[in-house]
Formats: structure tokens, C-alpha cells, sequence
């Protein structure tokens, strides 16, 4: 591949602005501070903090981050207004990231002014963030429909009186790579030029590498591709692409991506999305059978990266896509062992169950190996009865009355909510027979009315050992009850029965 | 732009079948004739509707689509063997997008044969399928690693042998634009060339044009994006890049597309990501002061797509970045009016809801606005007493004694789950006053612990006003109760006492 980049190419985070610009997302000044020591660990040049001049709580979290001595430079958004910049430096950031609108629909419509105007807000701007010490990157808003001559002499001006570095904004997302192409390489000559990139029309990654590859020399970036809107250039797919597809080293700590990845979500409460390149649940789960079986011989035939680069594992599920190799394969994990007509008789209702809408927990598959192997599985736990109780002014309760191994208990117990008391006496009532401990507990999204299915999957472990189960109904206590139960039989049949020859 | 595209780009919707193979997701053949009938509505040319050999449910779903008389060509997966063709046949199918491994990493490793073997089958499997009366598409898997001669050979030959069309599938995402540009041409001038494109590294868009630009005339696309592992090219951003971007007639209904994708995320249970282009729940909400002033103004400022154009609705909402020109505009919405001092307060305190990390719904800010402007606001509802019980062998009861325009009220309901009865108390017990309706019951996502905390969103309406409310705690039927009656009393207080100065 010709394509040549500069020989190092800068990373401007602004996943604390412009990400969490994202509406509905706020950052409280120690979140913004755990996230700002990522990224500088991680390997990113530049932190945008925030913008002072928003709230309070964004000025302690600017002045936080940049009194916590981290190796990253920290920026801070300003508009060419005094103001802001003395905020600016009154709340110690090293640089600010200067922004100017640069189109004439910006300039007329949202500012109402002329393009005279607001170039001399800019260079007073300028004038005076470099009075106060400050770095300044000059960056020319909504640019990728600006004059180019304006942009031009707006820019080359701005670093006439001080500016040190330039940037692009791509503020809707408007850009092509032919028209990155065009636009970017006569100001990239003026000074070191950064691009910004929206991805309201999914091209703000290919829009970055463009300009990249035509004389930009820094990209800004968000972590998960958090930003107004659609969103900015995702900071993991950016790192990826380089590295993968064009082979250069971004000397990013790329085994921390999904570290990073994931505090950035729990965070701002912004979920991963399913299938979001690099880090999305799905992106390195494998189902259906040519694709499970063609990783089980050699991951690179279904695998552009190997999941433990940037620090995830591969995944496979069962469900109706599967084939019989990634089947079997799961049922010499958990020791079962089967002929090939058996095989093929769980490898069909697995894909009964697939076909009528449902998941396969790791209970599943062993429900379905049983009952296919014959095996008996008397359940060690059995409910009898199961109450809860809660409401105002009291402490959510509940009862329940469960059958372990042939011995019948019942217990109570209160909880932060029902459903918290509903896994409380679940647990205690089979503590003595077993120490089970609820690793994750996880709700999918409830959307539509209070009727919905509530989907309920459980993470379940036992000396190491880790099961999945899942619950739905339409009542959440119960469908916690339901995945609770058939994990823990599941977790404690295994541990009872390792003798007969099937299973282990 | 100079750029050339095919007069008609024919797009091939792939949703039901790679889409359908993100692992977890699997639809009924009813819900897979619900989405091809949207699609072929839409526009789309070709529906892959799954693979006959995957399981009975699909086969089903197969025959169901085929004989449903949709416009669209109907085309299922086959892999070279006589069985699949066969069932592709015998289920009814127009077409065959018969996918045959080109990389010799694919031949070698996952097929353990040679290229003359794979070869061989595709040949075979082409003159099966045309006795069969199909329509065959020959895809070569993992192209972007095959050898261009061999994949030149195979395609031509093939082509001989009867096959009506030609598919490069970039089967992990490995392609660049540069790349395309090189593999593309020679491969279009044999035969109609499809691109099918994966996003594992955030490029199937851009390579998706790239293609179409060099020669490609189809792409396969799904809904939302959905697909094995990171999913293929999004159908929603490919379209609105031909159209916004190159000012390319698709001819596809744009109108329909926000329905098409909340059907498809609907059904698959895949949510729509929160800032995905196009359809993503924030591609069209703005909340900081800049973007929302600007949007005000002259919505193109920060708006690539008018919203309505897709089917949507721009939204502006409150939070910590927001200005006092987005308050305003909604507190005048709410029939309050406020002098500068009054307003430059409620920001202030909309901005420390925000830093303390907490979204601002409608609810929260009629609050704020009356606490501010010294409207004593008597709730019209009040709690006195709140009680749920649940539990195996028992229905879901909720009993409630609510304090309503000063009269005690005690009723009792049931429900699906103790939620829902909480839900239906709430609603029997205000029934006389006022005829409030749930619109929407959201509670998102739940993960970590049973303790954490549950976020829930109604939206409520009466008489076509409509609000929004939130309530969070650990216990989720509080966290609903709490929603709804903060939520019941400020429709109920509008309505009652829109007679003072303040509100209207």
C-alpha cells in the first residue's frame, strides 16, 4: 500500500467535550478524571477536559484534571470570547481548542455576522489565550463548507498572530474523501493540521484516514465514537484501521482499548452497541456454524484481529445458526461426551429453540444434553414457594420455601429492592450446601409498555467454575427467580455427579 | 464531485441472513416476512431471506416470504452443495447467493481442500442451480485475501458455466478504499459485480462506495447494520451517503427508513445504538447551548439530514451543556414566562442537575422552573401508602392509598408482574380525576449487581399534552411509581391551573 501518513501521527481526545456532549450524558469531575488518567496511559497526546465556560462542575473537572500531573496535554474548548479564554487559564488547562464558525451559513445565520467580524474575534482570541500562556489550536467550525479562500486566509492569519496549530472541523459530518482531498492539503501546509470528524453519514472514520493520508498530522477522536449527534471518529476503530489495514504503528497501548472502552460506557451510561466494530458484544462472537467451525481450525478465517490485541476474548454462542462442531465443542467443555446421532439429535433442538425466538445459556445446552443422553438430572433445588414483599415505608422482603437436596427450607430476607431480596434468600437458603456467588447480573432494556418481556441472564460461579442462565417472563422477580434456580441446579448438578461416565 | 456511479445501484438487503447471524438474534418466519415486507416496500432489489440449511424454522420462513408475492427478488445462502441448492429449490427461492471461499487461508484452512477442488463444486453447484431454474449469484468469500488471478478465473468461468451475477464479499473487513479501487474493476467487467462488505474495522461504508464507485452496480446491505461480528454496511448510511454526500437518486423510499430500522431493532432485540448515523435515538437530539441555539436558528447549522426526511423528529433537551436559549424555548413550550433573572437561574440550576450527573426530563423541569419562579405548586396526587406482593402460585397484586385533590383513595390492581400491578393502581386510582395514559414504559438497561441502580422513563399523556418523567432508585417498582406520580402530577397541575400568569 503507497498510502503514507506523517511519521507520527497525533491523537486529540475529546471524548470528555464533544463525547460528552452526547445528550443525556454528564460526567461527574472525578468520572472525568478517572477517564482523563486512562487516556493519558493509554498513549493519547492531547485531553479536551471540557469546556469551562458550560457549568461549574466542568470547571472543577478541568482544573482537577489538570492539576493530577498527567503525561497528556490538557485542552480545554473555548469560543473566541474573553471569557472563556480567562476561564481557561484561570482553571489551569496547558492549551485551548479555539473554535471558530468558518462558514458563511455559521457565520450569517447562527452568529449573525460577517466573515470580517469573526476572523477579528479570532485573532483578539489568539492574542489574548497567547497572553495567557496558553497553546492555541485554531479550529475553523463547520469548514467542510466554508470558502476555501476564507479558510485559507482565516487560518495563515490565525498563525500569523500566534495560532500554533490548526484544525478541520467536519461539524456535520459533510465530508467525502474526494473532497477531504481537495480541501486538506493546502491548509495542512500552513501549520500542523488536525482533523475533526462527525459521523452523521457513517464516514467520519474513512473522512479521518483521508485526511491523514493528505497532510493532517493529529486526529481528534472519542473513545466508542461518543459525540454530538451521530457521533466523532471512534478513537478504537481509528487505532485499529492504521494499525491493521495500513500497517502503521500508532504506538497506542492497544491492548487497553477495551479496558478503556468499557469505564468510558459504564461511565456515561452510553451502552456498547451490539455490533459496534472493536468493541462492540457481537464483534468477536461467533454463531452460526461456518463461521464458529472455520475459528475453532484457524481464527484469522473469520477474525480481522486477534481478540486478545486489544484485550477481549473470543466468544462462541449456540443458537440456531449453530453447527454441529461449535455444539460439540461446548459439550466436551462442560464433559459430557456424545455419539454422532446423539450429536445431531441436540444440535436439532437447539435449533428448535432458536427457531422459536430464544438464547442458549450454558443451562440450556445442559438441559438439552440431558435430556437427549438421558441422563437423570433430579434438580438439587426446587421451589415450593416464593413471596415478595415491598413497597413504601417498607423493606423489600421476600420469603421463599426451597427443597435442597431433598431437605426443605425456608428462609427470608430483605434487599436494596424485590428483586435484590428475591436473590438474597435464593442464596442463603443453599448456603450451606454451597457457596454459589452471583457474578453479573444483568436486564436487558425494557422498552414499550410495563407488560414487556423482562429478559433476566445470570452469571453464576462455583470453585471457578462460571455458568450462564437466563429467565423471561414478564414479572422481573420472577424471572430473576427462574435464571437463579435453574444456574445454580445446573452449577451444583455438575459438581454432584462428576462420577458416571456421562457426563465426565 | 466527479465521482460515477452506476445509473441504477441495485441494493441486496442481506438483514435476514448475515443480519439474522449476529449471534443472540433469531426471528420467527412470521416477524422475517414482517421485515421483507417492509423491505420490499422500501425498495429494496433483493431480499436474502436465510439459509434453507440452517434449521426448519428457516426453511419456513423461506417458503413464507417466497410465496408472500413480494416485488423484490427472493434469494437464499447456499454453500456449494447439492443438498442446500436443493432446498433452495424446494423452498421456493428466485435466487441462490451461492458463497464459495476464494483465500486459499479459507480453502486450505477451513475447507482443507485445493483451489481446483473448491472450484470444482462452484461449478457443479452453478449447473445444479440453473437446471433448478435459480437465478445465481456467485460470491467469492474472503475475496479481499484471495488472489486476484485465481478469483478472476473462477469468477469468469463460472460466469460461462451460468452464472448471472458476481458478489466480492469482504468477509472480515479487511478491504481499504485503496484496495477496492485495485480488485474492483477487473471482476465488474465480467459479469454485474455485488459488494458485500463487514465493518470489523469501521470501513464498510467506505468501502461499500468505493466499490460502487469503480464498477460495483449492487450492495449488500443490512438494517441498522446488523451482521456477523461487527456487522455489514449499514442499508440507512449507505443511502444517505449516496444521496447527501454524491447527490445520487436511490429511488428508495427515505421516508420509510427510521420505521424500517425501529421494526428490525424491535424484532431482533438488537437496541438501535445510541449515536448511530441516521437512525441512532441522538442523530437528531441536540443538547448543548451552541448546537441547540444554532439548530433554533437555522437548523442546517448542525443538521446534515432534515429529520423528517427519514421518518423522524428533531429533539432538543436539557442538560448541563444547555444555553439559555434551548430553556427558554422550552419553558415557553410549558406556557411559563420568565424575566432574564428568572431564567439565568433555572439554567443554573438545570446546569447543577447535569453536573450531579442526573438527565432533566420535563417533569424536572417544570420543578425547577416553579421552585424559581415561586409558583407554589400543590402536587394534585399524593402518596400516602404503597404496597406490592408477587411470588410463585400468586398473582402480581399492588394496593395504593393515594391522597387525589385531597380525597383518599384506596384501591388494589393486578398485573403481569409487580411492576405492571403497580402501574394499573396508579392509573385505576387517578381514573376518576383524570384519563391519564402510559405512552411509553422504559427502563434501560440493568447491569452489574441486583443493587444497582434502576433507571426508569414514562411518558405520560391527556388530552394530547404529552411529558416525560424519571425516577431512579435500586428497587425498580418504586423507581417506576416514583416516575409516574411526579409524571401525573405535572400533567395534572398544567392542565388544573393554566389559568394564573404564571404558567400561561
Amino acid at each position: 500500500m503507497s498510502v503514507l501518513f506523517a511519521d507520527r501521527i497525533r491523537f486529540f481526545d475529546t471524548t470528555l467535550r464533544d463525547g460528552e456532549q452526547t445528550p443525556g450524558v454528564s460526567l461527574k469531575p472525578e468520572q472525568k478524571l478517572e477517564i482523563a488518567t486512562k487516556l493519558a496511559a493509554i498513549g493519547i497526546d492531547v485531553i479536551e477536559a471540557g469546556s469551562a465556560a458550560a457549568s461549574e462542575g466542568e470547571q472543577s473537572a478541568i482544573r482537577l484534571i489538570s492539576e493530577a500531573g498527567l503525561p497528556s496535554e490538557i485542552c480545554t474548548y473555548v469560543r473566541a470570547l474573553p471569557g472563556d479564554i480567562d476561564l481557561a487559564a484561570e482553571y489551569g488547562a496547558d492549551s485551548v481548542h479555539l473554535v471558530v464558525p468558518v462558514s458563511d451559513l455559521h457565520i450569517a445565520k447562527k452568529m449573525r455576522k460577517t466573515r470580517e467580524q469573526v476572523a477579528e474575534m479570532a485573532y483578539a482570541a489568539i492574542k489574548l489565550a497567547k497572553e495567557r500562556g496558553l497553546i492555541v489550536e485554531l479550529s475553523g467550525e463547520d469548514a467542510s463548507r466554508a470558502d476555501q479562500q476564507f479558510l485559507n486566509e482565516l487560518f495563515s492569519k490565525g498563525v500569523q498572530r500566534g495560532a500554533d496549530r490548526l484544525c478541520f472541523c467536519d461539524t456535520v459530518g459533510l465530508l467525502t474523501p474526494e473532497k477531504t482531498a481537495l480541501m486538506i492539503p493546502p491548509l495542512a501546509k500552513i501549520a500542523p493540521l488536525s482533523i475533526h470528524c462527525h459521523d452523521d453519514l457513517g464516514m467520519a472514520l474513512a473522512n479521518t484516514l483521508a485526511a491523514l493520508k493528505c497532510g493532517a498530522t493529529c486526529a481528534h477522536v472519542t473513545v466508542n465514537g461518543l459525540g454530538e449527534r451521530a457521533g466523532n471518529t471512534a478513537f478504537e476503530e481509528l487505532v485499529m484501521a492504521l494499525e491493521v489495514l495500513y500497517g502503521y504503528q500508532t504506538g497506542i497501548k492497544k491492548e487497553e482499548i477495551y479496558h478503556l472502552a468499557s469505564l468510558v460506557s459504564r461511565l456515561t451510561g452510553v451502552p456498547l452497541p451490539v455490533n459496534k466494530a472493536v468493541v462492540g458484544e457481537m464483534a468477536f462472537t461467533h454463531e452460526s456454524g461456518i463461521h464458529a467451525h472455520g475459528v475453532m481450525r484457524e481464527p484469522a478465517t473469520y477474525e480481522s484481529i486477534k481478540p486478545e490485541m486489544i484485550g477481549r476474548k473470543r466468544r462462541i454462542v449456540l443458537g440456531k445458526h449453530s453447527g454441529s462442531a461449535s455444539v460439540e465443542a461446548a459439550l466436551h467443555e462442560m464433559n459430557y461426551s456424545t455419539d454422532e446421532a446423539q450429536l445431531k439429535e441436540i444440535v436439532k433442538r437447539i435449533k428448535q429453540m432458536g427457531d422459536e425466538g430464544k438464547r442458549v445459556s450454558d443451562a440450556d445446552l445442559m438441559a438439552i444434553a440431558d435430556a437427549v443422553l438421558a441422563i437423570e438430572c433430579k434438580p438439587v433445588i426446587r421451589m415450593r414457594q416464593f413471596t415478595t414483599v415491598s413497597g413504601s415505608n417498607m423493606i423489600p422482603t421476600a420469603s421463599a420455601t426451597l427443597v435442597v437436596n431433598g431437605q426443605e427450607i425456608t428462609g427470608a430476607a430483605t434487599g436494596d429492592g424485590p428483586v435484590d431480596a428475591a436473590m438474597q434468600v435464593l442464596r442463603k437458603s443453599v448456603g450451606d450446601v454451597a457457596d454459589i456467588r452471583l457474578e453479573e447480573y444483568h436486564v436487558d432494556a425494557i422498552s414499550g409498555g410495563t407488560d414487556a418481556l423482562v429478559e433476566v441472564t445470570v452469571r453464576l460461579s462455583k470453585d471457578g467454575k462460571i455458568i450462564t442462565s437466563r429467565g423471561a417472563r414478564t414479572d422481573i422477580i420472577m424471572a430473576s427467580v427462574e435464571a437463579m434456580i435453574a444456574g445454580m441446579n445446573r452449577l451444583l448438578r455438575e459438581t454432584h455427579e462428576d462420577r458416571g461416565k456421562n457426563p465426565r
